[in-house]
């Protein structure tokens, strides 16, 4: 076997390590060889067969990954090999009315790299040079390899409006919940994490959070206590539960606003009542924009975030089905990243 | 009895005709001799006996006025007796968080006057007088009471930010939901009023509205085709109905966005699946504030509106009675104007 290999999806709960098959890249596209890559819960419902539907057995999966450029298409500009650079893994069709409108994120016919198409998870990956974000050299690959859910939680943290000394509230605390309350704080607000989640509301506590459990606390009496009852000035909905849909009309002030992060594979009741007692807004919000992701490398570059705390565990490629299964297990886990080739 | 009379409701379906009780104002306050009063949703909810809790029994309903100044208050400056003003129903404390953001039209506290104090069903009506508008001579005092009305709708179309070219959906085609549909289309958007009632569907049509019965038309699939699948760029929610809570989220474009004007008594099903992935926004408006209603009066004068046509009858305070239950039948009726005094 070369030391070019690659994880292959083969179907629920089952993941084959194989050889890469590098694909040279097109005129517009550029080769990079994967340094690391890490889970995100998408994958871990791929690996759960939940999304057989869409993938295309064998799916190689993974798209929050670092690396360096090792071939570059004859149409590449501006970029060259050796370069350290991270992927923004959309592929949008450009002349969708999403599109034509400048939200080309969200295009109605987006192939998302890592799904739809070939993902990270192995030791050379062609993608669109368009994808491609530099690193800089402040900025280590282990840490380049988060960029990606930094940049979901900028996007949701912008789309949320969040401006400095206003008052947020985070429902869930997984690696999206976190990053939410990390970019937050970033921008000079006071953050709350509700969550169930005892290692994860210590590590949110760690990273200068206030968090609490709201099985244990009163979490719309906290918010008004702390606000003098005028309510949270924005809540981002992280959680995807029921019980997260019953809350975010509770605890907004007058006018305040409700980002909605989670995917709710179900609808959920809400208290449209309240959306007009108090004037609420609510918006959804989904991957990124290029913004988003020279943001997240801006914040991740500054060295004021966490990011070692927030990994958990660096592993080798081989051992990914274990990590699917330390991931879904929960417990004491936050972000795992999967080495993906020897640089 | 005196030809000052006012309307009293007297608990679940009961109405009675006595005399009015004048007032007289205090040094903040002005006495309105009442023209006409408009009958609101609201207040046919009064009269069903639904509001019991709130009411203050015998209670003078009606807040959708005009009148002329019948005497003054020694505090109050730049009104004189005679002059014809309307009333903006709304006093709020001026102390609780909302007021202090500059939201005092949704006060924590408001007090809604005609629901939780007198109302404008009487001869002789004693109210603040920050609360007053000056009617222009170029607009009738019968389509002065309708001002109320339409400031709801100015609130709705300008929390919307519908703008010019933009293809807009009103669910639900009552007062408030054609008003609204008129104030876009002033804006100039291309407006689609969905509504059951045929009577209300052909008055839409009258009004240059496009207006279809979402029962016999495919509401979901016209958007798409008249709009090259993008969708619609404002959705108003003004039927209150699950059909309509169900219908928001299939509309919009992408970043479109959605306005709940309506009450919905119990918390709804939403998609917030189709929040996440089409990035929709919702956002709640609630009555108005005074440039609203400054909007409202500025658009009544332009004399562009149906006014005449809104107004299905216009009817003596005796009748108040029976103008509530022609509402209660529904039908062919659309706004109906008490008299109130020989003025």
């Amino acid at each position: 076997m070369s030391h070019f290999q690659a994880a292959y999806y083969e179907g629920r709960q089952t993941i084959r390590i194989g050889e890469c098959t590098p694909v040279p890249p097109e005129p517009s596209e550029v080769q990079v060889e994967v340094s690391y890559c890490g889970i995100c819960g998408t994958d871990l419902h791929i690996f759960h067969g939940a999304m057989d539907h869409r993938v295309h057995i064998p799916q190689v999966l993974g798209h929050e990954m670092s690396g360096t450029i090792a071939a570059l298409g004859s149409a590449v500009e501006g970029f060259a090999p050796g370069d350290r650079v991270t992927v923004r893994p959309l592929a949008p069709c450009g002349d969708c009315p999403a599109c034509r409108a400048g939200h080309s994120h969200i295009c109605h016919n987006l192939k998302f790299i890592g799904i739809d198409t070939p993902g990270a998870l192995q030791s050379l990956w062609t993608v669109p040079a368009h994808t491609l974000h530099r690193l800089p050299v402040s900025l280590s690959l282990a840490h380049g390899a988060l960029i990606e859910p930094i940049a979901v939680a900028c996007h949701d943290v912008r789309l949320g409006g969040v401006t400095k000394g206003e008052y947020v509230v985070i429902l869930g605390g997984g690696p999206i919940g976190l990053l939410v309350g990390l970019v937050a704080q970033s921008r000079g607000a006071r953050v709350v994490v509700s969550e169930v989640n005892p290692f994860r509301v210590r590590l949110a506590r760690e990273f200068g959070l206030d968090a609490i459990n709201p099985l244990e606390v009163d979490l719309g009496q906290k918010v008004m206590d702390e606000t003098g009852t005028a309510g949270a000035d924005v809540v981002f909905e992280v959680s995807g539960s029921i019980a997260g849909a019953e809350m975010v009309t509770k605890l907004p002030r007058t006018r305040g606003r409700i980002v909605v992060v989670a995917i709710f594979s179900q609808p959920a009741k809400l208290d449209l009542f309240r959306f007009f007692w108090r004037e609420l807004q609510l918006r959804g919000a989904r991957v990124y924009e290029p913004e988003d992701f020279e943001t997240a490398i801006a914040l991740a570059a500054s060295g004021t975030l966490p990011l070692d705390r927030i990994v958990t565990t660096v592993q080798p490629l081989e051992a990914l089905s274990d990590a699917m299964h330390q991931l879904e297990q929960g417990g004491h886990v936050m972000k795992i990243l999967v080495r993906c080739s020897e640089n």
